[in-house]
């Protein structure tokens, strides 16, 4: 299946489909004919799991970098380093970039690509479920010892090409974490979705075309916001639905110990309850919510780990943050985003209203 | 003056004139009424002999990064300094960045900009002849270990701001390597101007209002081309004419030994020997620049401090170079500018003819 993403930058496509890595790569040909070389970006996890069917299946000669796996590869040194390969291999202005791995490969290697030599081109294999989400739409980025991702570029790829093969090799904890963005995509775009996915079999165990429908609908969800808005001045808000208090969850625990969507589904359940006070949202949703988000085992034991004075340091680092002034992206009704300024008084009852709920959920 | 630059991504003018930052500030007022923080990035050289000025004529209040004069600022490690300092300032994606210097500010300053949280708005105020071509075209970067440049992107200022006043404390060597500039935009696009420039005074005399009709001119001829061609897939590689052999002796040199310009006036030299090979140059006109660059001090005596096995690895780094091979941009006839590959024994022989034609006219 292919995806249209009209950027106003440069179109391209997602494909997706099981299997479809050869025929995704022979049908962009023309990309790879004007590459003078092909560098292919991973992460040792990545490349020990998929080396033999990307070799089986790639059928271009390239060049291959494996990074260490996970946020370290996003380090500000990492991101020298890579640039340092790029130099080494004499890469030019017509080399191509293959980001080869999850969100963090697909990140750091899209923005090297961004910026080596004032940008050349790349293309994203993405192997998670949450990269169905960071591979489309052009957001890349590093981190910064002062805030994950604080430094990037909007800058769209070639191509995405989205072989759900690689999905086979996911953990619990990656297919839970990819499967937030999913919930998250539906959330803000239709309510007859969430009502499915709410009464759907336990999310790390879906059928396998199922899930590839659900990942396609969620590409075709951010496509259409992404061709809106590609640089975040307006509607692209909505997509970082629960990211705000997730954000702050993620880091308060040190990147990596609560996997990403895992803290977006928490930063999820943050939003309905201001969206019951901002919004038409029903208390009632949010709870049978939150009861679908603890069945799928995601962690909210987490919250209890900090003080709201503790996650008020990386409220206040959020890239949507004007003047100081926090911003959410809120909902209307479910499918119905809109972004809300909040005083952090009015986030601290939330936040206590969130640790009330989990205490009566629970018990 | 205000000249217009309509670049594909987004459009803004330059001011240029003596005397003119309060006025020209207060021009974009709308821009800074919708910062919440302004930060100046400056070098310490600047600072000192500017700072009275810019501190009378710049109405808002702002907050100040002085950094080390030179190349030195655009390194790795500064750039990551600058980016710890924006988000030690809590600056968010509405702070705006001042590039207050030369070409060395404005790259550096320009790709933090395009950087920080995915691009945050910065204004050039350029204060030497040399910025009036690096601050307009949105072309920033920074140096690697193994290159000059090669990491930055396009982004374009919101405004670019050229009060003449600073040019006041420039030394002569600083004007020099300006005014190859200003000479290449006339040999790309203008033979009556390139006619002008020989038969004038010297360059680093010249009246203070010639010197700003130049300027603006200049900045007119590059406005053209960065309109049609931002990011320097055709027509925006014509400004690179003497780059090629020029940045060769700039990096064999080392970085600051020979200035840019300086430089790139040695390398104009060159292409007007390959000029005379691939288009209809006459070798007669060649001499006769070469008489006006050596009697306007350019320092030829570089070449000879290095053979041409020493310069072939710094010209086959150009980022021009498609496929490992050489790309120049030659003039067919004076202001008619065209791109040549041209093979690497090719460019042995013409650097044998310009050692060869030193000789003869410096004896």
């Amino acid at each position: 299946m292919e995806i249209p993403v009209r950027a106003a930058s440069h179109s391209y496509s997602v494909t997706i489909g099981k299997g479809i890595l050869n025929e995704a790569v022979a049908a962009v040909n023309d990309l790879f004919a004007k590459a003078d070389k092909i560098i292919v970006l991973t992460d040792e996890n990545v490349w020990s799991a998929q080396q033999s069917y990307f070799e089986a299946n790639f059928p271009h000669a390239f060049r291959l970098l494996v990074m260490p796996a996970g946020e370290k590869c996003k380090s500000f040194d990492n991101y020298n380093a890579v640039q340092t390969y790029l130099l080494e291999q004499k890469c030019t202005r017509k080399s191509m970039i293959i980001a080869f791995g999850g969100g963090a490969v697909g990140d750091l290697a899209g923005f090297a690509a961004a910026t080596y030599m004032r940008g050349i081109p790349f293309i994203q294999i993405p192997t998670t479920i949450l990269a169905h989400d960071s591979a489309v739409g052009g957001k890349t980025a590093i981190n910064h010892a002062l805030g994950k991702n604080m430094i990037g570029a909007f800058y769209q790829p070639e191509a995405v090409i989205f072989d759900t093969i690689f999905l086979h090799s996911l953990s619990e904890k990656e297919i839970r974490s990819g499967m937030a963005e999913v919930i998250k995509h539906a959330l803000i775009s239709d309510a007859h979705w969430v009502e499915e996915l709410l009464e759907g079999d336990r999310i790390t165990g879906l059928p396998e075309d199922l899930l590839a429908n659900y990942l396609a609908h969620g590409i075709q969800v951010k496509a259409a916001i992404v061709e809106q808005d590609e640089t975040e001045q307006s509607v692209r808000k909505y997509l970082n639905l629960g990211h705000t208090y997730g954000h702050a969850i993620e880091a308060a625990a040190g990147y990596g110990r609560v996997a990403h969507g895992e803290a977006v589904m928490i930063g999820l359940i943050y939003s309905l309850l201001l969206s019951e006070k901002y919004g038409k949202v029903d208390h009632q949703f949010t709870k049978r919510f939150l009861h679908f988000a603890i069945e799928n085992g995601y962690p909210f034991e987490a919250v209890q780990e900090f003080t709201f004075e503790q996650l008020t340091e990386y409220l206040l680092k959020d890239k949507k943050a004007d003047y100081g002034q926090l911003q959410f992206v809120l909902l209307e009704t479910i499918g119905q985003p809109f972004v809300q300024k909040v005083e952090l008084e009015q986030c601290r009852e939330i936040d206590r209203q969130l640790r009330a709920l989990l205490v009566e959920v629970q018990q």
